[in-house]
């Protein structure tokens, strides 16, 4: 309220504060804030000073860092538009893992410019949308010295390991961040010319699987053919998971799923799909899955099963004639409504105990992270307005489709604040968010931050709860 | 020959001198001659060094090192018993790699003498064996100033890497190498009380296959149930190469192998076995493998295929929810009369390629090591003069049996110089040759040296070819 309010428009302001914005987006990205690997939990308070002090000059006020059990989050309010709605707007400046290194082109915490893209891990999941919340506020602050809505943001540092010191957090600081919607800038559209609002994502769960079959590898001249090995073991194992077709093959896995609605498969009947651009987006060499359903279908909205990892034996340079004597596996599901995640892993856990090998012994972990599906209905009025926001600049209506991707603090937000989260993010899908060579375009960081202004304008139509 | 002869019987000897062969033992496991791994070239060429300079002191005569395609072998001999046989000596001074390193109780290469016991990787493949040929050889001479045959050595840097280059160099050797019969040190008693005199290995072929279902790793949210995950087309095309029993399951693999005959099956069946206590040495979990075969004859008579290693995705701790796009596994096989290794190698190409997962891309690449299969035949002469000492020593007849271990070397000295290759050395198979804490028992290399002087005077009785 105090600050010195700049002459022109928004969007002169942002303009001519682009390069320094860039400049900052960068900066950011050379921090390596991995949240899934304890070595680089240094790093993700790095990046937790760094977005603070960077909320703080864009004029947000009570900004705090917050311990959590693992990793820190970052709040901060500008509170000051009476008998209007508060938005709590989320973002996460943690990244996945960058490995396997070696596919990187440049270097995944050397952020290289080419093409009007940055690539870099984090580049486009999320350190950009997370930069763009803020500078747009700022942008709206100096140049109008006030804001329409009022803005609570919650920035954690461990939505890559399913945020599960968040939902504690929030429970414990409902008054903090108590709001009439959730803003998530973690999200894409549909591509560049089309304008998505996502009105639910995938749950998850997930569960490490280790083998074995003797107390220590063994000759495999000495003693092959007459005991087990654990990688014959994992291989039959993992192999009775799916069918060959790719469909789950694991007893009452669908059990509670929600059958889906005709209406929600006339929608994404109408979405255009072609089977080459959707190989050519993917790279893959082929596509399979789940019969009876078509491959959007399967990704946004069946559950499905993937081994995230696997290993066994000897991996190194020529060969070790080994009876590997251990195998391990990393397996995550994803969730559709009714799934709940504890349940799955029950009957992931039954499926792999009935089915353990000839020889071998299995000890199941699962990890602490869970996530329900969400879905929000289709008349929430904030899901409308984004929608209008999103078409005023594609100029046709947005797709309002299911992601398969979870977010956890969608389900927790509604739980703890009874607000559901609309997600507006300016990422792509086919920028290898999780993958080496990872991306982000330049012209959606500008986009995205007169996106991000127009939504905080049109917010303050809402009703106030 | 211009040696002093020293006072006392050799037996005296190897006992005056026990303390410094046990150091000069711990002295060359502290070389890591890793073979299998280029990194470790320059440590295969330090214990070349150091196995030639003991055989100097040892009065071994004309000792080189020869350079050959990677790494060097050792040549060196005693020719003053005209008249008499001339025995070529083999062993390796290679080792196999030391991972996993976190199950090793003391570090690989700093031996640890507990228990009456050395621990250290090759400690009992077969640093130890190595040594006792040389420290025999120098008893005798010492105290004799003569040996009653004609000894050359030849150890290599390479058996652990199949001893690839081992063949052109004796063909190109011939003269230097020609011998009556060939004395390996590589190998074990049956146990502790028990001689065996190995009349047959295992062939040996290997390939690495690298399968691949995308350009790269992809968000397991986004595309899962939508697209090919190759963990899953990796165990499902592992899977296929066995029976849920341990069977072989490729077409075609048997068909050139010679049926056990029925003496073979009634001298194995006559060695006493009992399950408890061969899962006691294994540390199995169970015994599995082609029905219809012992389990000691499937480990010795059998040809088998074994999964050596197996991998992608994500290994690091924690998650990382992705659908990995490249999985790869190393197999090998151990081969039996009448199997040829490339032929066996493109019945398993043909395998692979014909179950190839949906969605996945397959490429086979044939690691450049191959040994036929092996066996003496019942009336050898040196195998029943190897039967007499052993059954001296223990006062009673060793086994006559094949092992399932493969040594390249024995075809190959048998096609080159036209003689068959007699094992004699002094592990026991509880000793984790191939796996982490790997041991020696010192028992055994006293033991060795005693027994080795008494081969090497006993072999005198051989006729001259």
């Amino acid at each position: 309220m105090s600050r010195m309010v700049n002459a022109g428009t928004w969007t002169d302001y942002l303009h001519q504060h682009r390069d320094r914005a860039v400049e900052e987006f960068l900066d950011l990205l050379k921090i390596p804030s991995i949240s899934t690997d304890p070595a680089y939990a240094a790093e993700v308070h790095r990046a937790a000073d760094w977005v603070s002090n960077r909320m703080r000059r864009a004029g947000i006020e009570n900004v705090a860092i917050h311990p959590t059990g693992e990793h820190a989050c970052v709040t901060g309010d500008w509170l000051h538009a009476p008998g209007k709605p508060t938005i709590l707007v989320y973002g996460h400046f943690d990244v996945q893992p960058a490995d396997p290194l070696e596919l990187w082109t440049s270097p995944p915490f050397e952020p290289v410019i080419s093409d009007g893209c940055v690539f870099a891990r984090g580049a486009s999941d999320m350190k950009g949308n997370v930069l763009l919340t803020i500078l747009s506020a700022e942008a709206l602050l100096a140049t109008k010295g006030a804001l329409s809505v009022n803005l609570k943001f919650i920035f954690e540092g461990q939505e890559e390991s399913m945020s599960r010191d968040l939902g504690p957090f929030v429970a414990a600081q409902r008054d903090l961040l108590a709001c009439d919607h959730v803003i998530s800038a973690d999200g894409a559209q549909w591509n560049m010319t089309q304008g998505a609002v996502w009105m639910g994502v995938k749950g998850a769960c997930a569960m490490q699987v280790d083998l074995e079959t003797s107390n220590m590898d063994l000759h495999s001249g000495l003693y092959g053919g007459a005991v087990p090995n654990a990688l014959h073991a994992m291989a039959e194992l993992i192999a009775t998971l799916h069918t060959p077709e790719g469909g789950i093959a694991i007893k009452g896995f669908f059990d509670p799923v929600l059958p889906l609605e005709d209406e929600e498969r006339g929608r994404m009947a109408a979405i255009p799909f072609t089977e080459a651009a959707y190989l050519n987006e993917t790279g893959a060499h082929g596509l399979l899955g789940e019969s009876g359903y078509s491959a959007l279908e399967r990704s946004g909205t069946r559950p499905t099963v993937e081994v995230n990892g696997m290993w066994g034996g000897y991996q190194g340079a020529g060969l070790k004639t080994v009876i590997p004597a251990k195998a391990s596996a990393k397996i995550s599901c994803r969730l559709v409504p009714n799934q709940e995640p504890a349940a799955v892993l029950d009957v992931l856990e039954a499926h792999i105990m009935s089915h353990v090998p000839i020889g071998a012994q299995v000890k199941v972990t699962r990890f602490p992270i869970a996530a329900r599906p969400y879905r929000v209905p289709m008349e929430d009025p904030c899901a409308r307005l984004v929608g209008e926001v999103l078409a005023e600049h594609f100029g046709k209506e947005p797709y309002f489709v299911r992601v398969g991707g979870s977010l956890p603090i969608t389900d927790m937000f509604l739980r703890e604040l009874g607000a559901y989260t609309h997600t507006f993010g300016f990422s792509q899908p086919d920028e290898r968010m999780h993958s080496p060579n990872e991306f982000y375009r330049l012209s959606n960081f500008d986009l995205g931050q007169r996106m991000f202004c127009q939504l905080y304008e049109r917010l303050a139509e809402l009703a106030k709860a």
